[in-house]
């Protein structure tokens, strides 16, 4: 139980292009009461993903877009302070949907999992054992489906779906590039995730570089980006290569199309003539992997074969500058707030 | 035997854009001689087809193209006339990979079947119960997967290929929209094909058409053509919906891509919020599938459960003409050609 006030952060306008300080607002009021089935969370950490840039827009993506007033949403760790279902307690700490905001109420039934900081640190469940590690898990699995000796390129690969990707595709036996944006990320790839090459999609050269490094092509290019990486990839990609798309950060913000030509009828051309397969995917398509996804990451992650790192913001009325900052790739690993 | 000459017909120079009469040249040579395990063909049909028009160009597309000087490739039913193989003999009629000319030597064991005329009509071989029918039976077998009451759309729908899936899609229970260029080929998809719809890409409200049309959205858009017909089924593609790529009939002739914006990074950003699968692919891919497809299309056609039609050019001297007139969209059904 506590006497405090909820503290929230709303959508107060929508985005045109990148986001800006003026179209949050914190807000302060009462706690909510839970009902019977019900929970009171003290959110603890919150999670930062590309994927709330979309929620911004008014147009429908794949799920409706964030209303404008609303709170903004987003994956928390949160600690139970009051409990009118049977399965939690008071201090249970449990993966939510707590939003951005120190407090929320939630039905018992739709929180995940329970978290138990000796299995495993609780804030990888917004990570590399969560949502985004799941998508790297299960876009690998039912799509980019790398072969021991074929070549796996993914970017955004600091990130923690990126990050994952390819150490998964390592595991499985893929020759792994990596692209970041900056030397740090390029030598983190390298030296602590062990991918075979790591690249700065940021040098001129880099399609050349990107060139040099797959002397027999690209068989899997997991889409984190799209933009200018997207282009120095397409004409790489093997007969038969599989490009799961998971992601475009490189165009959440943009406003119009970009200038001609269109290339569109050029995508359609390469897909017949190499027989690519492009297919589109969301995690939640493949929940029925889940329960396999955890045990199998939690055992590389006891045995050291998976690795993550996080970036951290402290303090809630910080998550619309952490926001934006991830969407410019300043993120180095999971984004997370640490709620105050 | 016969002391007859070759008569053939040579790719003469490189097409820029649409083809012309003088990008082809025929020739009279002296008959060739069939060595051990193999056979002398009278070719007595030759098949057009839309995938000769980029074996024309110099880059390598899925084969490697025509060279300059060399015989045009095509598929032919011919009459054995000669056999030094076992398994053939003088007069037997076989499914061959015989070019544009009046004879050719082939090894025994490359050709793919022999027929008989009391089994189907020997033409068929060339269409519905060979090459463009089995594209569509793989590419809807192993992509489309239409679903009883979901909605396909096939374009191009008159062709061997077109008629083909949508036949196909409604025994497998599937609603069938198809779209063709004209009212011939219209009322044909609608009177003779069965088609729940038939609409008329040269239609100014085409796109607008189409939407009414397919109220529930569409699940499997068959492509067989690209350009404006894409455009308007982009938009009305439901979640999941798979697209197989089978050919882009209107951009074959381009030699350059169209005027922007660049619509590259959109269709991207479609494929992942409505999950899309997009895949290329070539008949030769699934040939697995072969007998399966022999098996069933065979009974298909023996009680007329699957239709066809044929436009026939006579002469192998017009067989230019009927190329340029296929890439057109003047041909109405499988494009053959009678060799005089």
């Amino acid at each position: 139980m506590t006497a405090a006030d909820n503290i929230r952060i709303v959508l107060a306008s929508r985005p045109q292009g990148e986001p800006a300080a003026e179209n949050f607002r914190v807000e302060r009021v009462p706690l909510p009461r839970p009902a019977k089935g019900q929970v009171l969370l003290r959110n603890r950490w919150l999670s930062l993903d590309p994927y709330m840039r979309g929620r911004m827009n008014a147009g429908r993506s794949y799920v409706a877009p964030i209303e404008v007033d609303a709170v903004m949403e987003g994956g928390t760790v949160s600690e139970v302070l009051e409990s009118l279902h049977p399965e939690f307690e008071p201090g249970d700490l449990v993966l939510a949907d707590g939003g951005w905001q120190t407090h929320a109420v939630a039905d018992g039934d739709t929180l995940r999992r329970k978290l138990d900081p000796q299995d495993a640190p609780v804030t990888s469940a917004l990570g590399v054992y969560g949502m985004p590690g799941f998508t790297a898990y299960a876009g690998l699995h039912e799509i980019g489906k790398p072969r021991p000796g074929e070549t796996l390129v993914v970017a955004a690969a600091s990130g923690p779906v990126g990050a994952t990707v390819g150490q998964i595709a390592k595991l499985r036996g893929a020759r792994v590039v990596g692209i970041a944006g900056g030397a740090r990320k390029v030598a983190h790839l390298r030296d602590d995730l062990g991918f075979d090459v790591a690249l700065d999609h940021r040098a001129d050269d880099f399609a050349e570089q990107l060139k040099a490094a797959v002397p027999d092509g690209i068989d899997v290019y997991f889409e984190n980006v799209g933009g200018h990486v997207f282009d120095a990839v397409l004409p790489l990609l093997n007969e038969f290569a599989r490009v799961p798309v998971c992601g475009l950060i490189a165009h959440y913000n943009d406003s119009a199309p970009p200038e001609g030509p269109d290339r569109l009828p050029q995508l359609m051309g390469l897909a017949l003539a190499r027989r690519l397969t492009i297919r589109g995917f969301i995690v939640f398509d493949f929940n029925k992997l889940y329960p396999e996804f955890l045990r199998e990451m939690g055992a590389w992650l006891r045995d050291g074969k998976v690795r993550y790192s996080e970036d951290i913001v402290e303090g809630l009325e910080n998550a619309p500058q952490g926001l934006i900052g991830l969407l410019r790739g300043e993120n180095f690993g999971k984004q997370l707030v640490r709620i105050a």
